[in-house]
């Protein structure tokens, strides 16, 4: 006798894009004057300023997080247990992407604000991979996207590389780790419009 | 070999549903009291009056935009990468609302945060504006609607100059800005409820 | 032609549901210790249980809410336009109630916040008559339920009533506004139960 | 005539995907340095650490209880409204999870927190027995399924005396309390994914 029912697989997109949603609208709320007596609205807006910039690093990440997640499940025929904590242990890790905005955006030009955001992402794609590699491994998936895989997982190394030499080079110059930390989303976003294009295209 | 799998409709929707409902209900929180020790209700009500006051504009044009969003959505046949950006690129000026609103709340008579306000806005119609244009020159929907699309674009276009308008007269003042900024949601929403009861009369 | 496509009844529900769930747990953050240098816990739970009771009051409302709105929505056909903004105004005055909520937790025993706390419910029982009247005059539910709306109504005019009384008597003794804001949650909640075990003995 | 319609069971999945996927997040809210002047990011990370250990326990239990929410709902053939409102129930001490933990997280050494966080994760155990316990009373779920709900429920007798126990022994040593807290999780974690793998092995 099994309990143990299958969980549906649309279930767990359902639950992952909620929490995704979340997410990237709760960074949102750190971007607030404080309204102090005295206050004039041009002193809030120059600390308000840095974090909107990572804000919209770290919206650009998600969103392009959420577009791969989706990918990967479209492909996946039936969920099983591990890929279901390996989800959660995704979604875990994506929770923490608020948390190293809200520091990096009140710490700007300290190191361990940008190790400690470069730390978090590499955790991320870290996730992505062994989500992906189990999917991989377990053949789960339509046979012909295999190779595909294979070279997101590819890219997925380099963009961990990455995020590592980023958060190592945080206490030597935090300006070489910034430039870094755009790179990635860059890496991610261009080469998939040229793919879309193609698509439409064809 | 080609992984880029197509993004259902349906996904970008619920995300996007999700996103705005989250939005709608954020801004609440700054409708907050802060309970100071000695501090009495009537003293903070009135800081909280003009923050209702631009809560309420603001859910008004979310609700709308919201409606706008399903009306486009529901004509578009399949959705493809160019799409989905541009739908990231609406929620992300869609995300700043409740900072915005946050700001004009705290700081009525600052010309800096009606100007903000009016440029947040101005943004939002831009990139609504910008995801129609895709929709039209895609050929993704049903013929039969693109005059009407045309229509609403000619109308995006006036919201779009009375924000720009709103941004650029704040510094001289306030009071005029404020008119535009209610004028817009006004303009959205009496023409659609003559709509809806012409639809239902048939 | 005409642009205005109609809006699914399942997009307005989810929309709704989305809305309402976010409300009930939003509500949940101001249940929070503010951890100052030297503070004890003892002294912070003093301040967290009068926030604590009147979120319990809030939560079972929105939760009498959910079930009340899905039940009507369950009996409609379709969605027009006049519901979809009906709709929309009930769920604006429904996210006041995490402000009311969070004035009258900072506030016991100032009768302003107990008059504010009773007029938003006030408000939101007369979106959901409002909602609820609609849906009778243009009979766009099954004739069966017609009279059931009707005793609906009833008690929803009972509501206001006792709302508008705890409104007014707040400035006179919040004691006894506290009882009739009490009595509202419980006069939903029971019958219902006794309707619900009627149909599992069925 | 009976207005009471039944509440379709993917309804009340769906809200508490919702309510369960907030809560998830909005924990994190709390892991936020304060950027005061003069403030280095390094003694702010001090009071990070301890919260962010406790979200990553609460992060686990949510995510588990989640699991468990769905396979028990799977199992259902159809909700009546004693259901609803034990699930209410369930969502109403699950909510409570966030304040707890922003408890413990501030008040890492108080005894008072600890017990706070016991006993509202005891609370939620006896609400999910609860829910089983009707489920298994009313006979809405398949026959086969019977014996592994009362294993489940032994199990939830296990966490709910090591919760009590968690509980009362706080005043007394809280890193006890700590261990428990500790081990429930793992309890629950690890026989699942044993369970998953022979499900796998099959």
């Amino acid at each position: 006798m099994n309990l143990q029912v299958k969980i549906s697989k649309s279930r767990v997109e359902a639950f992952s894009d909620g929490v995704i949603a979340i997410l990237i609208t709760v960074m949102v709320f750190d971007l607030k004057v404080t309204s102090l007596a005295g206050g004039i609205v041009v002193t809030e807006l120059n600390g308000l300023l840095p974090r909107l910039a990572w804000y919209t690093v770290s919206f650009l990440m998600l969103a392009i997080m959420w577009v791969n997640h989706h990918q990967l499940f479209q492909q996946i025929k039936h969920a099983d247990g591990c890929l279901l904590w390996l989800n959660v242990h995704l979604l875990f890790w994506m929770s923490l992407i608020p948390v190293a905005t809200n520091m990096i955006g009140a710490y700007t030009t300290d190191w361990i604000a940008t190790t400690a955001y470069s730390l978090i992402f590499f955790m991320c794609v870290v996730a992505f991979a062994l989500l992906r590699m189990h999917v991989l491994r377990n053949s789960v998936l339509r046979s012909a996207a295999y190779h595909g895989h294979r070279l997101v997982l590819k890219k997925n190394g380099l963009a961990m590389a990455l995020y590592a030499i980023s958060a190592c080079i945080g206490p030597v110059s935090i300006y070489v780790s910034y430039c870094i930390l755009l790179i990635v989303p860059a890496m991610y976003f261009i080469p998939e419009r040229i793919h879309h294009q193609t698509t439409a295209e064809k």
